[in-house]
C-alpha cells in the first residue's frame, strides 16, 4: 500500500466532489488499487487555509465546509498559508489545483502548477488556464523535475479521453480528433433541434446551472477552443494558440438552419476539430453538420464525445460526461491513480 | 530504448497484420515509446516454424509468406519445432499468441498461454479461448510468475475496451457493461432496419466475409457470449461460463419485430450485457430494442461498441473497429505497449 499526501489548492465544487468520493469510495479505491490518499492542507481564497501533516478526515472537511462555508474551525498546524506557501511548505506528495479558470493569462494556475513541480511535487490540475497556455512548458518542467502532471479533468471532466488517447491509442496513429467539448451548447443545440428557440433554450440552459448568466464563454465557443488547444499541444505536439482556432459559436443558428440539417439527415453540433494535414495543424471550433451515421449525432443533451481517427484503427469515439462535480472530482482521482501506476 | 523479442504463435490474417504494423510504423513507434519489437520465431501449423534469436526483418517475412504461402525459404538456426518448443526454446521475451480460437475447449491456446507464464515470458493473446475459459487461473499464475498476460484483442480487437475499463476507469465502479459485441450480427440488423430481409442480408455479409459459410457463431450470440464471459472475469471479478449466459441469437427477428421498434424510436442491437445486482451477476446475450437516445443505438454496420454504467462517473461509452486485420494487429501492439509502460 502506498500513501499519497495531497495539498488541494481550490476547495469549491471540484475540491468538494473529490473528496466526496475518498469519503465514500476512499476504502474500496484502496483495496482496488492499493493506493491511498491523504489530504493534508486545503488552501481556498474563500474558504480560507488549514495545514497539518498527519491529515484530515474528508467527512469532517466536508461537515464542516458545508454548514460553516469556512475551514477555520478545523484542527491545524499552520493556517493562512497562501496557496503558493501551501505548495511550498506542506509534506504533500501531489498538489491538486483546482483554482478558478481564468483563459487570457492563466493565472495564477500556472505559477502554482510551476511551484509545485519545482519543489518536485506531483502535480494534477482541472483548471484549463495552465493546461491550454502552458502545457508543453509545464510538461518539459514536470520531465525535468522527475515529477507527473496530469490534466485529464481539463477536457471531459472524468471521462478520460485524454488517457484514452495519450497511452490507449499510444501507436495508433491520431490524424484527426473531432470533438462535442462543450456540454452546454450541445443541450441548447439538442433541444433547438426538438424545435425549441435559441432564446428559450438559452433561459432554460441558465435556469439549470449549465450555462453562466453571462453565456459567452459557451454559446461563442470560448470554452470548446480552449479544450481544443490543450488536446493540440498533448496529442499533435503542436503550440497553438486561441487566436490560431478559425471560432465560430452557435448564436447565429437559425431554424431554417436546423430545418435544412434535418432534411439532409445530420444534425448540428458545435464540433471542436483538429486536423494534421501536410505538416499542417489546422484547428477549428464550428457548428458542424454532422451525418446521422457518424457516432457524434447520437450525443444528445449536456453529455460530450471526442472521436480519433487514427491510421491503424480507423475512428475511435469515447462518450462521457464532460462536466459535473463528482465526475470532475473523479478526473483527480484518474489522474493521481495514472500517477501510482507510473509509480509501482 | 529497450527492445522486446517475440515469438508469434499463429501467423494467419492478425499476425500478418501485426507484422505490417511493425514494417510500416515501427521506427516511429520505438521514437514515440521507446519500445522495439524485434520477431524472432514463428510457429503456424501451416506455414511452418522457423527461430533466429538475432530476428527477422518484418518485410522480408511478409514478402516470403505472401509469395509462397510458407516461411521455410527463411534462414533460421531452427526449424520445425511445435509450438510449445518455440515458446520454450527461443530467447523471445513476449510470446504472441494467435492461433485459432476453440471456444469450446480454449485449446491448444491455453496449453501455449501456460507454457509462456510457466517459461516467464510475457504473453499476448488475441484467442478468445484462452481469455474466456481460463482467464481466472491464468492471470492469476501470471501474477505467481511475474509476467504480464494481456487479451486486449479478444473483445473489440485493437479499440482499447478492456484497457479503458481496467486502467482509466479504475476506481469509478463499474455496476453494468452493455456491448455491441459482434460485427456481423450489429451489420446485419442495420441493414435489416433499411429493409433488407434476414436471408438476403445474411448471404450478403457471407460474401463481404463478415458471415462464416456456418454462421451460427455469430448470428446464435455464441461469439457475444464468449466476449461476455470475458468480460465479467477481467471486470466483475465474475467467474462465469458461457453456459451462465441468458442466450438469444437474432435469427427470429422478424420485419414486424423491426416495424414495431422504430415506432417506438428505438432499434434492434444484439446487446451483451453484465450487470451486478445484490452480489449476483446477471449475463446475457440477446436482441435489445435500445432507444435512438442512446448511445449505442448510433452504432451501425460492423461497428462495436460498449457502455460501462459507473458509480462515479455515469456511463462512459466506446465506439470503434470490432474486427479486421489490422485492428486486431494494433491490439497486440496495445498489449505490447501496455507490457512497457508497466516495465519503465
Amino acid at each position: 500500500m502506498k500513501m499519497y499526501r495531497l495539498a488541494l489548492i481550490g476547495f469549491g465544487n471540484v475540491g468538494q466532489g473529490f473528496v466526496q468520493i475518498l469519503r465514500d469510495y476512499g476504502e474500496t479505491i484502496t483495496t482496488e488499487t492499493g493506493a491511498s490518499f491523504r489530504i493534508v492542507a486545503i488552501c481556498d481564497a474563500l474558504k480560507g487555509s488549514i495545514y497539518q501533516p498527519e491529515g484530515y478526515d474528508p467527512a469532517e472537511l466536508l461537515d464542516v465546509v458545508q454548514k460553516n462555508g469556512k475551514l477555520e474551525s478545523l484542527p491545524a498546524k499552520a493556517r493562512n498559508m497562501d496557496a503558493i506557501q501551501t505548495i511550498v511548505v506542506s509534506n504533500a506528495d501531489v498538489v491538486v489545483e483546482m483554482s478558478f479558470t481564468d483563459l487570457k493569462t492563466g493565472q495564477p494556475a500556472i505559477q502554482y502548477v510551476d511551484a509545485a513541480i519545482k519543489n518536485k511535487k506531483h502535480v494534477v490540475t482541472t483548471n484549463k488556464g495552465p493546461a491550454a497556455l502552458a502545457y508543453q512548458e509545464l510538461a518539459e518542467q514536470a520531465r525535468l523535475y522527475g515529477v507527473k502532471f496530469g490534466v485529464e479533468g481539463t477536457v471531459m471532466s472524468g471521462t478520460p479521453a485524454l488517457g484514452l488517447a495519450t497511452q490507449l491509442l499510444q501507436g495508433a496513429g491520431i490524424n484527426k480528433i473531432q470533438g462535442i467539448l462543450n456540454g452546454t451548447t450541445n443541450y441548447m443545440l439538442t433541444k433547438m433541434a426538438e424545435g425549441a428557440s435559441y432564446e428559450d433554450v438559452l433561459q432554460e440552459a441558465q435556469s439549470l446551472g449549465y450555462a453562466e448568466a453571462d453565456p459567452s464563454g459557451d454559446v461563442e465557443g470560448h470554452d470548446a477552443a480552449g479544450k481544443v488547444v490543450i488536446l493540440a499541444a498533448m496529442l499533435m505536439d503542436a503550440e497553438i494558440k486561441l487566436s490560431d482556432i478559425d471560432l465560430e459559436g452557435i448564436t447565429k443558428i437559425t431554424p431554417a438552419d436546423i430545418e435544412l440539417a434535418a432534411q439532409h439527415n445530420e444534425k448540428w453540433k458545435l464540433i471542436g476539430a483538429l486536423e494534421k494535414k501536410d505538416g499542417q495543424i489546422f484547428a477549428s471550433v464550428k457548428p458542424t453538420r454532422v451525418p446521422l451515421s457518424h457516432p457524434l449525432a447520437g450525443v444528445d443533451g449536456a453529455t460530450n464525445a471526442i472521436t480519433y481517427s487514427t491510421d491503424l484503427l480507423g475512428d475511435v469515439t469515447l462518450i462521457g460526461a464532460g462536466a459535473g462535480r463528482m465526475e470532475t472530482g473523479f478526473a483527480v482521482l484518474g489522474d493521481l491513480l495514472g500517477i501510482h501506476r507510473t509509480l509501482q
